[in-house]
Order: structure tokens, then sequence, then C-alpha cells
């Protein structure tokens, strides 16, 4: 999938972040610090400026990562930052205003939110609440999930990589959407994600006392994630898809548990579908079509999506089980591989 | 519902318990241990005769169960004990020879497994495997799920009660089915189980370090409970209902949340839906409708049930969560409920 | 231990709560909502005043306490309820101004905050900051562990119950220090908690992600809990006594599992110990001593404390391990226990 | 530390496992998969011949070493492989057969199992039962945690991997012993562990369900790995030492907290403790001396061992806080660093 001649960009090899503090920022940077190419030259934030990241994150301690220190994170001073890719780890709403002004310092943006990844600026207002920060950006911002628009990443100033749960589904559903297999009526994806994937604030609801030993759906009736999942399916199956999406959240830190069922279109069946799954990642590294259903634990700290479908006759649908690690596959990691395509590294360099 | 001028049976007040090491048992005998008109009798175990109840489970220890001594469980020492009751928490296969002998002695029998649950020999043997092993007593028992077949409990001497799953999926389902308003095409019920739904037994799937931070599915195509779900929803439609139904085992001890797509029969919407759940359940001390999602931890060590309904206009839909405590109203609680229903006990007693 | 003859004064078997939103006095509402004689009258809250407990606090809906309706929790309201008996589950610094008003208007109080636990006003600005709220209540307050001062809180308008911690520090040590068996050299008790204990306040160090996977110590190098156990030593002992006090939050919701080593005066040997405990708690309903390492999860939802002690001839040594739920016999359960001696119930009521 | 200029002797650079499939096993290969100069020729079990680690262990699945088979893991054969370094993780008692084979071949043996951390036979048969399996290579043995015997690890070809508890309880305590700062008498060690430490066998004690919401102790009173600690303790002081150990089960996967109480000798002040930790772990890569208490989630995955020392001027002692990954440096990556030492490669390779 890489061209093995390309020779990277040597200043696409300097990376910054904005936002390491929450935990997909924490992650990218464990990433990034034992990335054999990348070379992170700054980190910013308001929080914690002029601490070095061994202090603010105790685990980074004793890492070539451990003594950068935040610098403050005004857009201006991002945009003037001498690394040629920047990581937005921010809150959606945020992001926009970093982005505008990296963009226009001709850097290259790779934003980890939710800011960049619809290309209708009303869907946003609609799900997300309030105006979109920078509208004039939606068409040109590339909605990135590596297996499913990887030539697009490799052009791209603007990488929105896709949420969590939205990658977990759409792994397994845009193939077969591609390969005009699957009806688009019907469809249940009903997922579980650890709690980390509430992010690292400050909230009764997610006390460790208020998590443990509790299984509960929130988000209903509308996830803002379904808002690009139906995008993406309705573009992948060339016309608007309506799903129902139920996200849970399960005592565990990392983790998501996608479990679809769908429906083949009529003349084709389970067998087909599995069929084109393989065919569709065959070559793919970081997605597992399995035999037996997968388990969270096994792509913890990875970057793996584990993907299995079961026939059901009894009702002539299908089950398909997907896992990834929400922090990694649904954030960091898919982060990290966008970032190795685009500076045409091995697309799974630092990531295996 | 429980007719307070109604004498319970002394006879009846005595109880017996088979099998009280499994973590179902475990909690048949706390709930016992508490009940303000029960008296355990006898408890019978092969593996543990001979020692007393504190001596086995260190958490009864000073409890008023804790001396009581375990006597060998064949099936006529048991009949011949002098409990008019007894409770069966016994593997599926194992109860049924049990059952023969105490039914034969004139007792009741309530019967926390899986053998006499379908009423079709056939049924079992395909879920199950093997054939059944007391057919002739399959058109005898009550399915029981107290809120779902009162009347059933309160005579019947061979009471089968509801599995764990199936409990979490008919409570919201049959009140539906029995008004005629569900359409029993498209059913799709995604649950999540406490590692305690496994049991107690020695296996590395269940191990601590294989179950924590994993988040799975299992019994994929077809799990057991899907037979009874199946039969139960059929008879109350009246007509074959066939349902998608996928298990997960979630990293917590207690608990099942169920999470159920549904569509209203043409004409009806999600409001007529929660007016009928809200009407079934006006009454019921333990079901709870709630307008909020449920949390499995609300319920934990309860015998509720609590059940919420969304309305889904973009699909048509209506997505239905429940959530019970799998070892109480999942197993013993529910048992104990049919135990004062049929002791002509008010149906709380021991429960609140 | 309770005088069967004696009659229960109708007044103190009504009780209110103040601060029932916490993890103390939400369990302490469960507790009373099934006392057998209690009569919760009123509960008190600035937060949730005008809404229902059930409201509240989902778990509670359809018990007999959900309909009650928090009223303002200001003092001279709460003084003038008509309860005989106020449980204050407040923050330290918060429950001395309630005390004054409610000793005022004639009725006891049960307070299961840190103001009343210490002797001195000055060891309380000590380890708690500032000076204390009501000093002059401070030796008129009763220190209460009922199995170690049981007549004093039969007696007493303001009992104190101990903290988490100290309890199960003390279970295990006063009786051996009143015997005359224990160097008070040389002491170490480290102790693993749950995160109830930490309360229900959003603060990021206490989140389901940073608590999960996580073990550490915390509150060194004197945790505030070390002065009253000091204090209640050296009282037992006739002499000051210091210790080494380590506490830890491990990944549970509930429990408190307590290691202590110490040495045996010279000629006493740990059997004499052992005897010692075995006959100090022979008679009590709630402290179990076992031959076994106890487990918090044998204690979870209970009011015992078990309690193991092992030799180890190799340093002249014991190890005494004790265990307690931190919110029941560490909290809300060792309130009712106290609130059953001052009414004159059996003190077993509602807590087995 | 590391001779730059020394040249791996490639024959080392080739290793083969034996007794993959258990955690700490498990845990080496991923190490081994993505070490940067290892290369793993072999991997042996009875249990799995024939097959993949890609099946066997379906998190492998993608990586390099996915598509190694398991060959019969006798001795001949383990000996007879290309492989320069042979690792074992195997149960005490078994791994000392395939020692004695290896080692007759010339080839290097990293042991993880407990057959060769004890000098004497005698102390072996007194904590682990029976007589030692091959006692003529006890002495032969170097008893290794690298940043305490690094010059032995270099040269020795049979390596004995510390054990996890006296991993972390050995780092602070030798440097301090070896610089005379503590007094041999009263040290206490309690230490909680993650549920891996019980390896993966099926074992009612380690279910999910009877570890999750639960903390005990066990192996009381002498836990085996009490015997290398104090070994190694008495040879670092000089004299014979007995320190009090208790071990825990804590409710997580990974990860070991042990928490210390010491008395320096006379003259000496926690300050000049904590000086002499600092010192000796200066150079070191996988040991920070904290500020704040550690925890364990910081070192979950990782090589480190985090210390923190705190004064106690109340009694005069200190207490001591390390915690470790019990699978990382408590067993596969204190392994591998052994052999980064023993194959002359950079000490961090493959583990930051």
């Amino acid at each position: 999938m890489t061209d093995s001649n390309a020779k990277p960009d040597p200043a696409l090899l300097k990376v910054a972040v904005v936002g390491a503090s929450g935990y997909s920022g924490e992650e990218l940077c464990a990433l990034l610090d034992r990335h054999p190419s990348a070379e992170v030259t700054a980190v910013f934030s308001r929080q914690y400026q002029g601490k070095t990241i061994g202090e603010v994150m105790p685990r980074f301690s004793g890492l070539k990562i451990a003594s950068l220190v935040f610098t403050e994170a005004d857009p201006a001073t991002v945009a003037a930052c001498d690394a040629g890719i920047v990581f937005l780890a921010l809150p959606h709403g945020v992001a926009a205003e970093y982005a505008i002004a990296i963009l226009k310092a001709g850097k290259v943006v790779i934003d980890l939110s939710a800011d960049f990844r619809l290309r209708e600026a009303a869907l946003y207002a609609d799900y997300y609440g309030g105006d979109h920060p920078a509208p004039e950006l939606l068409r040109e911002a590339i909605y990135a999930i590596p297996e499913l628009s990887r030539e697009a990443v490799r052009r791209s100033p603007l990488i929105a990589c896709a949420g969590c749960y939205p990658t977990s589904i759409q792994l397994p559903l845009i193939p077969l959407f591609r390969a005009g297999l699957l009806d688009s009526s019907g469809i249940v994806a009903s997922s579980a994600s650890g709690v980390s994937g509430a992010g690292r604030k400050a909230a009764v609801d997610y006390l460790y006392a208020e998590c443990n030993e509790s299984m509960r759906a929130y988000g209903l009736p509308r996830h803002r994630h379904l808002s690009e999942v139906e995008q993406q399916l309705s573009q992948a199956a060339g016309h608007k898809v309506a799903i129902t999406f139920i996200p849970h959240l399960a005592p565990m830190n990392r983790g998501i548990h996608t479990t679809i069922v769908a429906t083949p279109v009529a003349g084709k069946s389970a067998a087909d579908l599995k069929k084109a799954l393989l065919a569709a990642y065959a070559d793919e590294p970081f997605v597992r079509i399995r035999d037996q259903a997968p388990d969270t634990k096994h792509v913890s700290g990875t970057n793996f999506c584990d993907i299995a479908l079961y026939d059901e006759p009894r009702t002539g649908r299908v089950v398909i089980l997907s896992v990834i690690d929400n922090l990694v596959k649904g954030a960091a990691g898919q982060a990290v591989q966008c970032f190795n395509i685009r500076a045409e590294l091995p697309e799974t360099a630092g990531l295996l």
C-alpha cells in the first residue's frame, strides 16, 4: 500500500500536539514518543503552560518526550511553530480556530475532534449545537479512516480523523455498502465503550463508583456520532441511510465493542458478505477478519480492528461484531496512521 | 395483587435448597435467610455434604442460615425432607431427576434451571443437546415470570423460573405483544451480562484477567436462552416470532443490560407503547418504567426491573432498555417472588 | 447485650437524615428504609430541596422512602423537625453547626462526620485545619464503635461514629491493648479502601479511568484518620501510642482491607492474642474472628467486621487482618447500630 | 552503562521461548515481537504443539511473531534449537530440567521461574516443597535484577530473573542496605498484586466474580517469595535479615504496589535515605524516584519501577512506596532487560 520508494518530506516529520492532556492526547504522545521517524517539536496547552510533559503526566517521566515544555496554546503561536504537521487533540468547537491559523501557515492539520468530520454546517449545527466555527473549511477537510480513504489522506492538508464509535461501525459496513451487498434498512448498531471515551473531565457521572458495576446506555435518542456515521454510510451506499445506534458505557478503561445487525440484499448470503470483508481487508495491516467473536482485550493498546460476521438463517440477517481500542484505532492510533500516510512513511510505523 | 386475607399454608413456609453453592444458590440462601416467613429446613449438596453453610460460604457466618448442615443431595433424600417447597439451583439436565422425586412426594418445586422452561422436548434437545430427562413433566410445568404469569404460579407444583436474559427481554416485550402493539419482525435484543452469569466454575474464560478490561459477545449464533424467549414471545403474539439475540460478557459481577430495537405495528407510536408499559406495570412492585436510561447499578442487589423506551422517528423504530440483577430478578429473587405467591405471602416479602 | 425488656422510646424511632445524597447518606437511607422500627420522617438537603428521594436517587424509586421530599437543610429547620434522632451525613466542618441546634432542641445527634471524634480542639485544628466549629461540644460527644463503647452510646445525645479506616483498625487492636497484650511500639497499619470512600464529588482523581487498573497510596505522611486512631489506642493502652498508617485506594467500589503488623508484649504469644480477640467478640453479632484470611467481598453490603490473626515466629510479630464495608460498618451501618442501641432496639435490627 | 562499542554476538540475538501461553510468556512474546534486534526463532509448548502463536493467542494475529509454530517442548528438542538464548516461562519445578539440557548445549538460559533464585537447595525445599531438581546448578545461577547485579548478568549462562514481589521490594531496599543506612529489624512490606500474578490457570479463586470487588491477603504466614527476598537482603546487609511480608490480591489485571515501613540506622535521616536512592538510580533508565506517591497505572505496560520515600518523624520510621508492572518489570520486561545486557545490546532496546 505504501510506495516504499517515496522519500518522506523531512518537514513533515516534525510534529506538534495541541491538547496533550486529555486521554487521546496522552495516547498520542505515547505513540509519537516511540515512533521511529516522528519528532515532536512542540506541545501546546493553556492549562499546563511552562510545565514539562513529564511533570504533568507522570507516566511519561524518563521518556524522550518527558522534557518537552508546554507552550501557551494560542492559534498564532501554534501556527508559527516549526512543525510541519500539527495534531489537534481538542474538544469539538475548539479545534476549528487552530485549524484556520495552521492551514494558513501552510502546515498540515490532523484533527482528532469532530469539527471537520461533517460535510454540511447545518448538520453540525443540528448535532453539535451552535454555528460551525469555520464552515468554509468543511469541504476542504477529508474524513479519515485510512483503510477507507487512504488516497484522500495522502493529499489533504486538513485530515479529520473519524470518531471512535464511527470507526468501529464503518470498518465493517462501508466495504459491504460499496460492494452493494447490504440492505440499507433495518441496520442496528449497539456499541459499548470504555469510560476513557468520556474524556478526562471532572464529572460525577464518570466517577469510579458510578461506572464500576454499572452498564448503561446514554446519548439517546441521537448520539452525536450518528451524524458522521450516516453521512459516510450514505455516501458509500449512494443513497440516504438511516441506522439505529445505541452507545453504552461499560466498566472498563478502554475498548469499544460494536454489535451490528443487518440484512444482505436479496440474493446475497452471509458468506458473500464475509468474502467481501476478507477481500477488502486482505492487505490491510490493522484489520483482522476473525472466525471467532472478537474481544476488546485483544485489541487493547493496539491499532487493530477485529471483525467477525455470523449468519443468522432464522431471521435472514447477519450479526457483525467489531472491536477497537477507542484511544488507539478510535483516536490517537488512527491519527498516527494518517500521519504515516501523509508523511509518506510505512503505514505501520510506530504502530506495531 | 395479593389477597391479604389469605392465610399462608404453614407447610409451604418450610423450604429446602438443592445446590446452594453456585452464585444463584448462594443468593437464594441470602434472600431466604432474611425472609420474614420462610424457614430453610434443609440444604443439599453432593460436594459439601456434612459441612455447614457457614463453613462453605464464609459470608454467611453469623447469620441464621450459617449453622445448617449440607445433606447428601440424592433425589430420594431430598424428596423425603420436611420442607413443603424445594428450590432447585442446579445446572440444566440435573434438576429434572430431583423434580420427579419431589413432585411424587407431593411437594412443590421451584426450579431455577432451564429444565422445565420449554414446552417441547424436541426444542430442548435442539438447544440443550440430548434427550429431555423428564419430558412428561414439560406440560405440567409453569414458565414463571410472576408479572406475566402470576395466576399459574399460584397453583402450579412445578414452577420453572425464567432465565436471566429472558426475564430482561420479556418484561418489556410481552405486554406489548399482548396488546398487539408490536411488529414481530425485525426485533433485535442485544444484552450484556455480568460474569456471575457464567456460574462458579473453574474455567480460563472466566478468570479475572480474561474478563476485566474485556467486552465480548458469546453464544453466537444461537444462545440457549433464545429458545425460551421465542417460545414465550410467540405465545404472547399469537404467532411465531423470531428475534435476533446477542449476549455479551461485561466486566462486572452482576447485572444484565438489555437493549431492544423493535417497530410498532402500523398506526401505533412510541407513545402508545410507553403507555401500554405504564399500564401493564402500574401496580407491580418490581417493575419501574423510567424516563431516563436505566443503569444496572440501580437494580443491583434488588428484585427490580427498570425499563425505558425511546422513540426513534428517524427510523420509525423504538429503542427499549431494560436492566435487572441477573442473580436476583434473573434468578434467586424471581424464585423467592414465586415462592411468596405460591405460599400466599405478600409478594414483596423479603424482597424490598 | 440488649435488654429485651426495655421498651423503645417511640420518639426516638422517628429519625431524620441531613445530607442524604453522598454515598454514606445514600447507604443510610437504604438501611433505614428496610429497618423494621425506624421511621424516616424528614430528609434535608440544600442541593435537592423540593425533590423526592426517588427523583434524586433512582435506585430508591419504588421503596417506602422514595416519596420523601428533601427539605431545605438549614440548622433551625432541622432542629425543629419531629424526629427524635437526627443523622448527620455531612462533610467535616459542616456537621457541627447542625449538631449545636439539634442538641439545643433536645434531640439526639448521630454524626457520621469527623467533627466530634477528637477530644481536643487543638488536635482537630492540627489534622483538619482551622478552628473547631464547636469546641464546647467535644467533651460531651461520645466516640462510637458500639462494640467498644456500647454503654456510652446508650446514654449520649451526641454520638460521633468512628471513621471507616479507624473502625477497621480499632476493632482488632483495642481489645488487645485493653488486655495489656500489645507492645505499643512498631505498629504498622496498611489499609486499602474502595473508591466510594472518596465520596461522591466530581474530581479527576476519582474518575473511573484514573482508579481502574490503579493502586496507589495517598494522604501521606499523615492521613486525618490517624488522629482519632491514635487518640483511641492511647486511651485503651493507658499511654501515648503512635502508629504508622498508610491508606491506599483500590479499584473497587466498597470495602476496606486493613493489614496490621504488631508485637505481643514480652511473655505473650500470638495464641494469647487470638484468645483475647475470641473472648472479646464471643457475643458480638457483627465481629467474626476467622481462621482464614478475610475477604472484603464477604462483608460487602453487611455490617460485619471479619478479623484474622497470624503468628509470625520468624520475626516475633503477629499479622492481623481485618475487613469491613466502608459504607456500612465504616459509616451508615455503624450509625444504625448506634441508633438501635440509643433507641433501645435489638442491636441487629435492620442490619442482618 | 552499556558499552556502545560492544558488538552484539549474532548468535545471541536468536532467541527461543518455552512456555509462551501463560501471562508472563505472552508478555514476553509481545516484547520480543517488537524488539529491534531479537529474533524469535522457536517457541515451545506441550499443550499447543503444531499450532501457531496467532491461533493460540488471538491478540498476536497480524504481528511478525504470529506465524511461528509451537514445537513440542521436550528438553532435548529445546536444547537443539538454533537460538543462542532460551527464555523459560514455566512453572517452578519444571524449568530446571530444561535448563540442564540447554546449558549443556552451550546456550544461555534466562529463567522466569523460581527454580534458580535460591542459593541453597534446603531453602528451596523448605519454601517450595520437595527436593530441588538440579541443586548442582544453584551456585552457577545468577539472581538477576539488572540494576542490582548487572555485571553478573553480563557473564552468566544461567540468569534467574527475580520474582515480581521481590523486584518491587529489593529495588528500594538493596541500595539502602548496601549503603548501611537501614536498620534490619522491624521491616514490613505489604504488597498488592493484580490477578494476572496468579497465572492463567483455571481455579475458582481467580474467577472474575471472586476477585472483582474483593481485596484479600493470601499466602500467609510465609509466601514463597519471602525466601528470595530475605536471601538477597541478607546478602546486601551482610547479616541475616528477616522481614514481614504480606501479599494481597487486588482487583486489577496488572501491577504490584508495595508499601514498606523501615527504620534508618541511628544518626541517619529519611533525607539521607532518599539521597541514597537518588544516587543509586541516577543513571538507571527504568527506576524513577518520585516526589509523589507512585501509582501502578503509571508503570502499567512498562519496565519502570517508580519509588517514593516519606519521612515519618512521629515514629522515626520511613515509608517507602514502589510500583511495577508484575508482568513487565516483574517478569517479561526484566527478562528482556537481562537479554539486552547478555547480548550486549543497549539495555533499553525494545523496552521504551
